[in-house]
């Protein structure tokens, strides 16, 4: 299993999970090894029967190990329950079941017919390769990464406006690097007004990679026309709506796992307030400001009992800045929950 | 001279420098030992004496490894120099050079009486021993300490003015701990007024410790007569005044070594223009709120590359918490130097 989730990890980040396959003999060789390549290309468990094939491996009787559980469905290409069975594979094991209503049923197909399914193995890890997918999928919704991108006193600009640059280059170098792994980068019209994003993911050397996130602007005041955004990068999309939810419903219409909500104020207060938030990543720079557009806009909090408490995952310095990466502790989708009412009876 | 730092830290904080003093023979077996135990009581050099002298110990000859130079002028005690001199001490190895000009001149006089004389001996550990104090004295003001607590938007209160808790209880025990090492704790009348501290060091289990600071509160509004201030614990002292150079004085004055700036915003934003602030602990929580007063008020910053950049010098999970330790890039005392323009060309 530890092979194969090696093998999903070369998938690319898309809309569809990045799963890895490897067939084992009775003895423990391996036959053969596949990957999902993106969608359009054979599932992993089909690349590896075909590796086999290649290699003239005997697949009859071996053991087909999956990170994700066989699909059940013929979409763009045909169903790996039904490829396993026609191979002969006599025992499948599996991390991760498939929490797609419409893909799953492959562990259930297999059994009928005789093979000896187990799944979750490895499953922590399974879950930890699925990334984003697996939670976007089970919400019906894509996984939201708001990043932020702050002072000391907690200000993403300066009082005029200009916020380039409040992190170094060592934590804007760590925050590129996630763009390459989302479907979406979204802002609101006023950081696209001010600051003139590009929001495209680049390489270190500054090129663009070949797969570009989308880049979605919310709210309805128009992208100038000389803006970066319609140069050259990901597909731009506008939605005219204040609602983030209704950004989330075109975005998982289109098949987008993972977005990345990079600001401003305005819109990460909107996402926050609407319990649309499933990770939060703060760069927090040793700088100083005073004035200034704060981090997050109103959240409706005017009590320190009601402020939204996080549990952080990680606490990264990154050269001279820190990067908090926290989850808020309402459920993803789910409203608010109330804060824990603390005891206000110590003394300062 | 690491026996004699470790002496040294045996010191309590205060107006006087903690040093530490071991006496060796020519074989270098040790002969004596001492530390200073405050203000009023030996220094450590006459305490190593007057040890080697209750264990029978010959001291004509011997050499005193100590982290200050001795004293060359008479206070509450005698000049260090002549008992070491008196005690017919052959060699004398120093840490660091006395930065007190009334103080200084001692190993002058014991090289002018024949003795040798070296400094430098661990001389970065000696200087990191004597804390605040050095600063302090070379500076002649107390070293400031800006405290501050903020959510992940930079916030130090909710709309309402509530603020506790924002941090863990793991932080503020941190926190807490500084107390004991400082001379005062400075607070803005707003926060009096606001907060109700009580602005005292307590030990874990809550009762207050015996060496308290003295609780300083700046600004023209009266304390009220019930507020916790005026409970137990250190001194209360007002001061008038809206000038943070002046407050500092007045502190020096006193003897104090080592400020603890404890907020509210305003009076921090005093601080840190004036170029009066030498470090700062900021202690971060995975909290947002969205609004509220942030850490620290206007700075007179208006666009990003006057902003205020820190150098940090440790960042420190606490619990749910960070604690970021940073430094102000102005030299203490001195005008805020401005900050480096950094290119703006780099795209979003
Ligand atoms: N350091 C960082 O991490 C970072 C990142 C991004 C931005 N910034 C800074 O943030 C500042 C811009 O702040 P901003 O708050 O104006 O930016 P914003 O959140 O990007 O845009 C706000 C605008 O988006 C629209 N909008 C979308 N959803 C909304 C909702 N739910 N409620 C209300 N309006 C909604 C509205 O415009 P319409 O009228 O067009 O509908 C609103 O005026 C700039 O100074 C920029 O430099 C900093
Ligand atoms: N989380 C934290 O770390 C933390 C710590 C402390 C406070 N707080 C929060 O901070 C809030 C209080 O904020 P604040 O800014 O009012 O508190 P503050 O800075 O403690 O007090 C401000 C007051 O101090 C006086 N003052 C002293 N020096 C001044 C100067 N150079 N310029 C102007 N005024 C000066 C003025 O009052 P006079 O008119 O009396 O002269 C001024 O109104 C509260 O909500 C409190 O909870 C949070």
């Amino acid at each position: 299993m530890r092979r194969a989730l090696e093998l999903a990890a070369r998938g690319p980040y898309g809309p569809n999970p990045r799963v890895g396959c490897v067939l084992l003999a009775p003895d423990g060789t391996t036959l053969g090894e596949g990957w999902h390549r993106g969608a359009g290309t054979p599932h992993a468990e089909v690349a590896a029967l075909a590796d086999a094939r290649e290699r003239g491996a005997q697949v009859r009787g071996a053991t087909a190990v999956v990170t994700l559980e066989p699909c059940d469905h013929t979409g763009r290409t045909g169903p790996c329950s039904v490829a396993l069975l026609d191979a002969g594979v006599a025992r499948v094991l599996v991390a991760v079941a498939d929490p797609n209503p419409v893909a799953a049923g492959g562990a259930d197909r297999l059994r009928a017919a005789g093979v000896d399914v187990v799944t979750g193995v490895l499953g922590e890890q399974g879950v930890e390769a699925l990334g984003a997918w697996l939670p976007a999928v089970r919400g019906g919704r894509p996984f939201v990464t708001l990043k932020i991108a702050t002072s000391l006193d907690g200000r993403v600009a300066a009082a005029d406006g200009t916020s380039r640059w409040i992190t170094s280059d060592v934590a804007r170098r760590h925050a590129h690097a996630l763009r390459q792994q989302v479907g979406a980068i979204v802002v609101g019209t006023g950081t696209v007004l001010l600051d003139d994003p590009s929001l495209t993911a680049r390489a270190v050397d500054g090129s663009l990679v070949e797969q570009q996130p989308l880049r979605v602007v919310v709210g309805s005041r128009d992208v100038p026309p000389g803006a970066r955004l319609r140069g050259p990068g990901g597909e731009l999309v506008q939605v005219r709506t204040h609602d983030p939810a209704r950004v989330l419903a075109v975005l998982h219409e289109r098949e987008v796992r993972h977005v990345l909500v990079e600001g401003g104020p305005t819109l990460a207060a909107a996402f926050l307030a609407a319990g649309l938030v499933d990770e939060v990543h703060a760069y927090v720079a040793p700088v100083l400001l005073g004035a200034g557009a704060g981090a997050v806009g109103d959240l409706g909090i005017t009590t320190i009992s009601q402020a939204l408490r996080l549990v952080p995952n990680q606490v990264l310095p990154l050269g001279p800045d820190v990067l908090v990466v926290a989850t808020p502790q309402h459920p993803p989708g789910g409203p608010a929950a109330p804060a824990p009412r603390t005891s206000t009876e110590e003394e300062i």
